[in-house]
This record gives structure tokens, C-alpha cells and sequence, in this order.
């Protein structure tokens, strides 16, 4: 079906709401208008650790248009969000802070303005405790205790084979300690979310968000109303990056519990600041790797130890600690390997949810060591890859075997046949450039996969003038999944993109999905909107099929119409056809279920069959230095990964760009700064994320191993770009300067400096 | 499972809306308020017929703040609206007038009353071309045809074995004229609806409606977009009874083209002389009855010819025609039928849906006739309905045959014990007042049947807390169906009904589900939900099978709990369940489609298998009249319905209530008068609506005769009585003043004059 025919899967696809998005017409949170809507904002501790003592919310209860002031002693239920186990995140401090960003309480006004003035009015007695502020701190026996359980947020440990035996055989070992820093998502809009209570005891909420069933979850415990009254919409998201989800939570709960309080609608806007020092960040990490290999470049023995800074609560760190466990040996067969990762509370914004989701933070560390290893074995980085890439049949990290979809081996292929054509343009010894190529090579686990369970619901309705409505329980964030299961839905039935809607999406139409995460849209998402757009397909064949008087299998559904196969002339309008089916009585309408295959997974040892897929890449990074200033230029960047199939082209290259440039930014640009708990730069003046300027000159390589888990054979590709290009560029500069960089970001001002003291 | 111990099913539950509507806090369609928001007007034609030279619009446009007058020249459509085929109705007339009420001219302004003022400001000239008012007139040869296929809308033939050998071999034949007139909805709530377009080619329509998928595919047509771009949500209404159906369509298909064109919000609000003037009445009538019995009185043949004036357009005329077809011979077993009824077009406000659909017009004339058989036969009338009665097993007029529940003898039994005690109170002699009883029989069926096709989708989604979503393609218009759809959902989870929310209808999160029409809702739609349910339930079971280690016949469901059947003690609270399946990734959610078996049936004969069941009543009315002023005093009135089970019997009596004492208003007080088409009487100070101190003394009476088809047992109950309750005034008004009346409304004043006549 999606064979070499196909106009749709395949096919460069505008995103289907490009148009809309490009010309401002798509409304996103803080565009919603509501009758006698009020606005919420949130007072925040301002220190990083503290006892609370008293709030005084009477001076801004005075303040006219002041409507309510809440705090944790007016929450109607447990006081409690997290996306995850150990839920140890207050929706509202109540006794301790943790982090200076912390609500302590939320003023809701007739405006924004009036809300934001009358929370500094707020008379917060917080009596200040000495704030743990790095995980070396926080590991100390005598350290205080940021939660009551202590302050290791989560630990765990990878075993496969025996790596001491390991390092024992092997005839050379590299070793060094590797550091990455706090990144903010930095999406363009910021968070929002609008609640609008019915009058009815049913509530709409209306969310920037990236899970609206988290949001759904927690507004039913926090207000202590059933789910099903809350129905929960995620607007037009201006990007997630994993960001909105604890976050979003947060504001929902504390816009319903408003909302509810004043049976009015209420809006909370986040502006830059608070969406920097209020939502969670990507982990900071030190990483210690160890690697052993024979002198012909076999690596045998691979010990990581990890430490993340989770800052003060859980959020996904669990996650986040796991996914690093599992992808630390790298995308190599690795007969031994032992990692161990603790994520380490710290009186700092939570981490979370983030792009990647810990894969790069563990890939700069890897794939630097990589080239540490080539260097020592006089080997091209490349080769040594190569020599040690995982293909079927081979076990991965945690001893899962893939027969298919292994693609590795194509992509170092391909970036080895491109490599010597981008290095001819080298000019070594100018002057004043210090040219450099860096090699990565990458792999990242789709789906949830052991660490939760990977269900998807989606629903496909074809009215009765053929065209076609799709709603599936995942968020689309501006990363074009929308645009993706648009094409399924039209490839199955055979009609064209403009055909096709799809829903934003709502709880309450779909099954709950779970968060939109690990680059699942695609592959797990898919697969369901794959399978019920094939059950309305069977009821418009059956239908068809009585209408031409033949078999089922004699029809097919293309370009708009029902025809035959061996007789493309003779052919019946889908609307005809879908009228008919309707006044037959065949279902038009099908709500799916997409589950991942169970895992089979041991959580002692991390050995087992943990994913559906990985994505695989290999990156090249060519650039030049300014000796004199530091100043980097990319002057080649390739990007080649494996997704099985791209179902569009131009999304896989849009988020090809994207994730690189995030991935550069990361290495090269980012760093959220602390002082005394405090963050220093919480906006875009002093925090300095890509713009426009540093696009990558980004070829996207696209190599399809088709993988039987997604659907026409896709894979996920959301986040995987960031750790090869994060990694590509640490061994470009090590590459041009010969000086190795241990710890991101690798400024310009970090480098000008090292090779100061080079000289 | 609704055995006896359920405290759900059969159980008097309170409305689950209740509390909002009577407080308030519901929100109907005219309380929104969307940023922007602008309001529609119709100009209509104020002639009955005529031919438009031309509609300048300048003026109107002109006036400050108009911001659009839309003609026909301006739809983007095909400019077509009406629900059934042949779709005889312009959403804007654009060459012809056909009634007076019809829209020329759609208005939008800033607000309701620039744009009403407006609308007069329209010129329109209009040529008059002479009215065709009656259905004698339209039915001359000479008569001028209202549209191209003449003036006959629709046309069928019943035939049932051989009605005139049927007649030769009666004893005794009574022949009889009766008519009945147009009756006005009077809904609580007029018509609305807003529109708001997204901005991104999506629409948003919230309407007081009956059928929201009406709207969708009228939209889609007459905008010339693809319905999956258009929402339709059902607002909370205030009351359909089959009048908010095409006027919806048409104020929806106005609204969301004004939306389109201005981008943004627009509301349009009928008021109440719009909404007399301007949407569907019920269909007046002559009606001629002949019945042959035997003198035993065994009714061996029965002839009826039916005109119904359909008035200008269409509409659901076809439908009412063969209901009124297939109802004609009343709940009897009469071995010889011939039936034939016709739907004229005449220059008046179309007639369309309306409560009872045709067969409160031909119940009232039959069971006139009923009595008359029974006069003449010196027999008591029901001895006489008694002795004719539909039993199971019994062929109905179209030949089908129900095994079970056809429960008509049980109600009239019931009535028969009853009636001496009621008569027992009559003082037949006091000077002022006349006493007398009447008694009606009557049969409805339920569901579309092979009129059309009968399916409905409904979803049931568990959230992880246990609560209960439920979603159904039908909507609630006040008659209670999201109160017995909660109580399917409920019974089947074995939750409180607190747990439980039912969706207003949303088109796209729901399988098509046609109109909601022919008291189809507690049957087939409660079938669709049953279905859900239980396969949601099946996933919680599976899952408390494997927490209790055992197999899942043992578990049960109730209360909120899983337990075991031989052990209650032991249980797991279903949120426990619930969010165990979650993670174990057993769906929780379920969209079922339920379809009424196929119809076999022959429409050249209408003989065949047309419901899937018909409800079975029996009614006494008991009423004085005032000698010297013809005023009536209902001192008693019984309701015996046989509909299967009584889902929520407190339900049921206010359906029961409500029905009849529509059908009171139908026979007693209410009729729409036309001078020259003009409707005369456009509000509710000229027209006479039942009010509160008119509400009748109905005792409901409960006969549950289990219906295989529906669930749990049950039949809808929505519509019977109306039919009912207007028989049964009009034979107790023949019994009072011993003149039978031979038309409806039979109101104070022709009573008193025929009094006068007969002194």
C-alpha cells in the first residue's frame, strides 16, 4: 500500500497547519478570550531553601481587583503533582521551600498587571535554611535533607557480563571524567493555560501543555473531582521539548482550583522569567566513563557512573536516570558493560523532561571518550566506530536483540563516503582558522518502553463526504506529528492530505495516551492511527464492494475514490461510498488502541528487551575557530540516521534541524548559571539559545531500515539529532584545537581561554 | 446484573443535569460568549409566495455597526438545505418565496438589535404570486406548483391482506372525517447558535439542537468544506421536541458562513415570533376512517386516507407520512389494511418532526373512531380494545410479528381495574358540570426503523481514578437520556452515578449517530453505551482478576469496588483497578456502535419488519365540563405504558407528564391560525400553550413487558403519550357532552358553542 505508488507516505508534506502557524492565525493559550475571564499569577519563594512560617495575603486582598489569594491551606485535596512516583512536589509549598522558584501562592485579579503587583504584596515570612546547592553537597553523610527519604533522587545500575573480567582482557583503557550543564527549553511561546468551569461542576482546560492527560490526573486529585469532569485541550503549543508537563500540571491545577473558587474563567500566562526559573531544565550531569578495548579496537569493557543534578523534586528523573543507564554504552556490542546513575536532589529548579532525556548528556560523554580511545589506538575515529557498531543480531546494552531495523553500519557508511569531500575544503594552515571534524555516532530508544507502558488511542471518523477526521491521544508540539497521522489516515483510505483533519487533543475523545514523549508520535502513535483508519477502510470496501457487485479484495480505495484493481475506470466517489456505508449501517468511525509489546525487562540488573526500536545516527561536524577570538562557524554539519521509514521527508528534516541546533546549543551556547540557588540569567538577554544565525548548514541524511514496530516501518526522530550533534561538536573542537573539553558548554569564551593557555 | 439488586437500574434517579438547570448555571447556547462575538438576523419574506425581483442591501449596510447582509448570491454553497431527500429547502430563498417566515437575507452587526433593526432596512422586492393556502387548493389540477414536481410531497400505500373483502364481510361498518391543526414546539428555549471559526479553517458550533450531525453535514455542504473541519456541539437545550432540526441546520449553516466571512464568533437567537414563524410545525391533517367489524366486534378491515399539510418544504414530511402510514391502524389485530397517506405542499411555515411524528394525528382519529365502533356496537370501548388487541405473537399492520413485549393487554387491563374507582367519583347529575371518561389505546414504534437506518455511537472511557466518561451521539434536550445512558454506564461498572458524566453530544467525538428522533434514545442509544461499557468493564475485570489471582468469572463489579461473588469482604477499590489496568495497558476506553437489526421490509406494500419494538399504552381521562362555559376540568388522568423497563422511573413520569400534557395542548388548546398565510398568533400571549395550572392529575402507570432489543429491557417512552393523552380528551369530551368532535384542538369555545347548538 505505502509501496512505491504512494503520493502520500514518503512524500514531502506541508505541515497541515503550517499555513495557520506562519500567519498567526492559529490561537494559541494566551490567545483564548473568555467571559469575565480573570488572570492568575503565582508568588514564588525567592530563596532556595526555607521554612515557611507565615503567608500574609491580607495587604493583597486589598489591592482593587484582587479576587482571591490562594495558598497550600486552601487547596481542597492532597496538595500534590508529579508525573511520577515518588510525587514528592507540592502544587504550593506549604512547610519547606526547595528552590527559589517555588509557588507559594497564587493571586488571581481581573488583570494580569493587578495579579503580578498584588503577589509582590504578599507578605511571605520564610525562615531561610543553609540551601544544598551541588550533588557533591548533597551526597555528604552530614548533608541536610532536602526530602524526608534523603537526598538521592534515584539510582540504579546496568549489569551485563563482567566488566571487570573485561577490563582485565583488554590490552588498552581510556578513562575521564565529562561534565554537561542545566539547559532551558527555550520553546518560543511560553507556558499557559486557561480554565473555564461550566457552571455545571465540569471544568475546560485549555493548555500549552505536552500531556493533557497528566494535567487531567492531577486537577481530579488536587480538586477532589472525578476525572471525567475534567475535560482538558491542548491548544496550539508553540513547543514542549518535554518542558510543559510538570508544568503545565502546576498552573492547571492551580487555574481549576481558582476557576472553581471564583466560577470564572482564569488565565495563567507565563512570561520568560518564570518560565526559566519555574519550570523544570534539562539535568546537569558529571559522568565518569571507563572504556577497555583490544589493541585492534574492540571495546570489551565499558563502566559509566553517572550523577545527575535532579535539582529539588523527582519530576521525570527517574526517567531520566534510567534512560542514561541504557544508553551510556553508546550504539556499540559491548560484551561488558556496567553503568550505575543516581539522580541527586539539590535546592535548585526541578529537572525533568527534556529533549533527549538524558541521551545527550551521555553521548557527548561517550562519543568524546570514543574519540579519546581512537587517538590512543592511532585509529580514524570512524573505523573504531565502525568496528564496534551494533547491527542485528547483535545485544545491546541491556541484552535486547533486534533482527531488524539495525541501521548503524549505513549510517557511518554514508557520513564515511561524504567525510573526505567535506575535509578537501579544509585549508589547514590558515592563518588565523583552526579547522576541525567531529564524528558521532548515536542511538535512541522509541517508546516508553519498560520504563512505563506505552499505550496510544486514536480515533478515525469519515463522514459522509468521504473526508476524514483523526484524533490521537498525543501532542502535537510543533514537531508535525499532526501532519504525520494525517498521512497515515490518508494513505489508508486514499485520499488526499486536504482530506484529512486532525484533532488537537481532548481527553475526553481518546484513550489516555500517557505524555507525549520518548519520540513514540510517530512510531506508537502511528501504529494506531494506522489500525483504525484500516477498520473504517473495511466498512468503505465493504460498502464499495456491494456497490460494484464484486469481492472485497477486488476494491481499492485511492486518490478520493473506490475503484477496482484491475479496472481503474470504473470508480465511485468516496462520498458516495461513505454515504452508502452510513445508510447501510457500517461503522465510519473506529477508536484504536495501540500497545507496544509487553517487555520483558529485569530491574536489577537493566537486562532485557526494553524498547520497541532505537533510532540510529552518525553525525559530522566541520568547523573552523577563530584563533584570535574564539568564534566557532559550523561550516558542514551531516546528520544521517536510521528511522525506518520517513513518512515526511521534509517534517524528518525539520526536526533533523531543530533537534541538531538544540543539540548545538547545548554544547556550545546554553548554560542556565546559579548563584547561591539563585538563577542568574532567567531570560533571553544573558541566556544565550541559537537564533536565526546559528542555523546549522545541516545535510539531513536519511536511511530507511525498515523497523516492523511503527507504522509503513517508521521510527521515531524527535530527539535524537540533539546528543549526535552535541557530541559531533565537542570532538570538532577537540579536533581543531587538539585540546579536549570535558564539560559543555564549550563556549567561545571557554575555548579562546584554553587555547590561551595552549600557548 | 439489573436484577434485584441493582440500585441503579429502575431505580428513581435524580436528573444528573439537575441541579445546573434549575439553578441556572447550565449554559445554553444564548449565554456564551465568545471575544468578538457578533449576532445574526434574518430578514424573512413577509408574504407567503412570491417572486424576488430583487433585495438591495445598501441601506442596511450602511447603518453603524453592520457589518454583513449575506444573500443567496452570497452562499459558497450549493445554497440546500432539509434534512431528508428530496431537499427541496434554500438555506436563503434566492428566486422564490414559499412562506412567509422563510429568510431572504441574512444580517450581522455588532450587536442583536442593530442587526434586527436592519434587517428592516433591507428592500426586497418581491412580486406576490397567489398563495396556495390549503391542501384542497393544492391538490387541484389547475393549482400552481409550489415547486417543480408538483405539489405532492410524499405518497405511500399500506396493504394488508384484502381490505375491501374485508368490509364485505363486516356486520357493521362505521365511517368517519377527522382533522387536526398545526401545533407550535413552544420549547422553554428558543433556537440559537453560535459559530466560532478557529481561524485556521476549523469551526466551532455550538447550538441548541436535536441533531448535531444534521448541522455538521449541512454545513460542510453549504460552505463547501469538508465535515471534518466542522464541530458540532450540542449546547444544553431547552427542549426540542423535533423542532430544533432543520432551523438548526439553517441558523447553523447562516451563522457559520457569516463566521467564515467575518472570522469571527457569530450568534444568532430566534426569538419567539422567529421561532413560530420561522421553523417546522406539526403536520395539520384530514384524516378518513373506515372500520369494518364483525358483530361480535372483531375489527376485520380498516381504510384510512391521510392529506397532511407538509407546508412549504419538505422536511421530515416523508417520515411523518410513513408513520402515520404504518400507525394508522391503531395497536390492533386487524387482518385486512389499506392505508394511504399524503404530505401536500402548501405556502405556509413547513412542517416537519414534532413529538409523536405523525401518529398523535392518527391515534386521536382512530381512537375516535374506536368509540364510535364501540357506540354502535353497544359495546364498552375497552371491552373493545380489549377484544382487538395486539398480542404477542399477532401480525401488526405491517405484518411483523413480536414474540415479546407487546404488553398492550396488561396496560388496558390495568386501566379497566382502575376505572370503576375514578368513575365511582362522578356526579353525573350536578346541575353546572358534565362529566364523562374517555379512553385511548395507542402503539409507537421505536427507532427509526426501516424509515431510515438506526445507529448510534457512544464511547465509555474509565479514567484512572475510576470515573466514568461517557459519550453518546444522541442528544439530551431536556428528556432526561444523559440521566438513563449514566445509569447504563453505572449499573455495568458497578459505580454511584456520582462517578459518572455524560458529554453533551460533540460530532467528532462520537460515531454519526442521525438524529435523535423516534424515542430511540434509551434504546438504541443505551444499547451503544451497554456495549461500551461492558467492554471497558471486561479490561477491569481481566486486570482484579489478576490482583485477586483468580478467574474473572469471579469477579464482580459494584459499588466502586472489584470483589469476589463468594466473597464480598474481599475488594479492591476501582481506582486501584483502574489505574492498574492503566499501567498493564488494558484499554479503558471504548467506542461501541450500535445498530438496530436490518429492516426487512417491502415499501411498495409497507409490509415487514419495521421497529425494533413499539411502545403499548392505554390512557383514561376523566374530565367535567363547565355547562355555561365550556371549561374543562381534567379530575383525573391514568398512563398505562408497557415500555419494557423503567430505566429511571422518575424519568419516565415526567416524560409521561410532559408527553401528555403536550398532547392535552394538542387536543384542548393549541393551534397555529393562518389568515392568508400569515401565521396570526406568533407568541404566547395569542397562542395557547398548556402552563403550569393547566398540568394534568397524570397517575403513571409502569407495565414492563421485557424488550429483548433494548437494554436491560426498556423502550423509549419520549413521545407515546402525547398521542395518548389527545384520544383520550377528545373521547371524554364525546362522553361529557355526548358530540363527538371531529376536530382538534377541541377548545372551550367550540365546545361551548356546540352546546348551545345541540340545546
Amino acid at each position: 500500500m505505502a509501496g512505491k505508488k504512494s503520493t502520500i507516505i514518503g512524500k514531502a508534506q506541508k505541515k497541515i497547519d503550517g499555513i495557520e502557524l506562519v500567519t498567526g492565525r492559529a490561537r494559541f493559550t494566551a490567545d483564548l478570550r473568555f467571559p469575565q475571564m480573570v488572570y492568575g499569577y503565582a508568588r514564588r519563594a525567592g530563596i532556595p531553601a526555607g521554612k515557611i512560617k507565615r503567608i500574609d495575603k491580607e495587604h493583597a486582598l486589598g489591592i482593587p481587583g484582587v479576587l482571591d489569594v490562594i495558598t497550600a491551606s486552601d487547596l481542597p485535596g492532597p496538595n500534590l503533582i508529579g508525573i511520577l512516583p515518588p510525587f514528592d512536589q507540592p502544587l504550593l509549598a506549604e512547610e519547606e521551600v526547595r528552590y527559589a522558584g517555588e509557588s507559594i501562592a497564587l493571586v488571581v485579579a481581573e488583570t494580569r498587571d493587578i495579579a503580578k503587583r498584588a503577589s509582590l504584596s504578599i507578605v511571605a515570612e520564610i525562615e531561610p535554611l543553609e540551601p544544598v546547592l551541588t550533588v557533591d553537597e548533597a551526597l555528604k553523610p552530614e548533608a541536610r535533607k532536602i526530602h524526608p527519604h534523603g537526598n538521592i533522587t534515584f539510582s540504579r545500575k546496568l549489569i551485563k557480563g563482567d566488566v571487570e573480567k573485561g577490563f582485565e582482557r583488554a590490552d588498552i583503557v581510556v578513562e575521564n571524567t565529562y561534565e554537561t550543564s542545566f539547559q532551558e527549553h527555550a520553546y518560543l511561546e511560553t507556558e499557559a493555560v486557561c480554565v473555564v468551569p461550566h457552571g455545571d461542576g465540569r471544568i475546560t482546560v485549555y493548555a500549552s501543555c505536552q500531556s493533557p492527560f497528566h494535567i487531567r490526573g492531577h486537577i481530579a486529585v488536587n480538586l477532589n473531582v472525578p476525572a471525567s469532569r475534567v475535560k482538558v485541550i491542548q491548544a496550539y503549543t508553540g513547543g514542549s521539548f518535554g518542558g510543559k508537563d510538570d508544568v503545565a500540571t502546576e498552573m492547571g491545577c492551580l487555574a481549576a482550583i481558582a476557576a472553581i473558587r471564583l466560577n470564572r474563567a482564569v488565565m495563567i500566562v507565563h512570561d520568560r522569567e518564570e518560565s526559566i526559573i519555574g519550570s523544570n531544565l534539562r539535568h546537569a550531569s558529571r559522568i565518569h566513563y571507563k572504556t577497555g578495548a583490544t589493541k585492534e579496537g574492540k571495546i570489551i569493557a565499558r563502566e559509566v557512573k553517572i550523577l545527575l543534578d535532579g535539582g529539588a523534586y523527582a519530576s521525570e528523573s527517574p526517567f531520566v536516570t534510567m534512560k542514561t543507564l541504557i544508553h551510556a554504552a553508546g550504539p556499540y556490542n559491548i560484551e561488558n558493560v556496567f553503568v550505575e546513575s543516581t539522580a541527586v536532589y539539590t535546592n535548585k529548579t526541578y529537572c525533568g523532561a527534556f529533549r533527549g532525556f538524558g541521551v545527550p548528556q551521555v553521548t557527548f560523554a561517550s562519543e568524546s571518550q570514543m574519540d579519546e580511545l581512537a587517538s590512543e589506538l592511532e585509529m580514524d575515529p570512524l573505523e573504531l566506530r565502525l568496528k564496534n557498531a551494533l547491527k542485528a543480531g547483535d545485544a545491546t546494552a541491556t541484552g535486547q536483540v533486534f533482527r531488524k531495523s539495525v541501521g548503524l553500519v549505513k549510517t557511518i557508511q554514508v557520513i564515511d563516503g561524504k567525510r573526505k569531500h567535506v575535509q578537501s575544503k579544509k585549508l589547514q594552515d590558515e592563518e588565523r582558522w583552526l579547522y576541525g571534524t567531529g564524528f558521532s555516532c548515536l542511538l535512541q530508544g522509541i517508546s516508553n518502553g519498560a520504563e512505563g507502558i506505552d499505550v496510544v488511542g486514536a480515533s478515525v471518523q469519515v463522514s459522509q463526504d468521504g473526508s476524514v477526521l483523526v484524533g490521537v491521544g498525543l501532542s502535537d508540539m510543533g514537531q508535525g506529528s499532526r501532519t504525520v497521522f494525517a498521512q497515515v489516515a490518508a494513505e489508508v483510505l486514499g485520499v488526499s492530505m486536504e482530506r484529512v483533519t486532525v484533532k488537537q487533543v481532548d481527553t475526553e475523545s481518546v484513550h489516555d495516551s500517557g505524555p507525549t514523549i520518548a519520540s513514540r508520535s510517530t512510531t506508537v502513535g502511528g501504529m494506531a492511527v494506522l489500525k483504525a483508519a484500516q477498520e473504517v477502510k473495511n466498512s468503505l470496501v465493504k460498502m464499495a464492494a456491494l456497490m460494484f457487485n464484486t469481492r472485497e479484495e477486488k476494491v481499492v480505495l485511492k486518490d478520493g475514490f473506490a475503484s477496482l484493481y484491475e479496472d481503474d475506470s470504473a470508480r465511485i466517489p468516496l462520498d458516495k461510498v461513505a454515504t452508502a456505508a452510513y445508510w447501510n449501517g457500517f461503522p465510519l468511525m473506529n477508536l484504536a488502541f495501540s500497545k507496544a509489546p509487553d517487555a520483558n525487562y529485569d530491574h536489577q540488573t537493566h537486562q532485557g528487551d526494553i524498547y520497541i526500536a532505537y533510532n540510529f545516527g552518525t553525525h559530522m561536524m566541520r568547523i573552523r575557530i577563530d584563533r584570535y577570538t574564539g568564534k566557532v562557524e559550523v561550516l558542514k554539519h551531516i546528520a544521517a540516521h536510521d528511522l525506518g521509514k520517513a513518512i515526511n521527508p521534509q517534517g524528518v528534516e525539520g526536526q533533523v534541524e531543530g533537534a541538531s541546533l538544540m543539540g548545538f546549543g547545548l554544547a556550545h551556547l546554553e548554560e542556565v548559571l546559579y548563584d547561591r540557588g539563585i538563577i542568574q540569567n532567567p531570560n533571553f538577554a544573558d541566556y544565550a539559545v541559537p537564533g536565526i544565525k546559528e542555523r546549522l548548514p545541516t545535510e539531513t541524511v536519511i536511511i530507511e531500515d525498515y523497523n516492523p514496530t511503527g507504522p509503513f516501518g517508521a521510527k521515531g526522530i524527535g530527539e535524537p539529532p540533539v546528543a549526535g550533534a552535541a557530541a559531533a561538536f565537542a570532538n570538532a573542537v577537540a579536533d581543531a584545537t587538539g585540546i579536549r573539553f570535558l564539560r559543555l558548554p564549550i563556549t567561545r569564551e571557554v575555548i579562546l581561554e584554553a587555547l590561551r593557555g595552549k600557548q
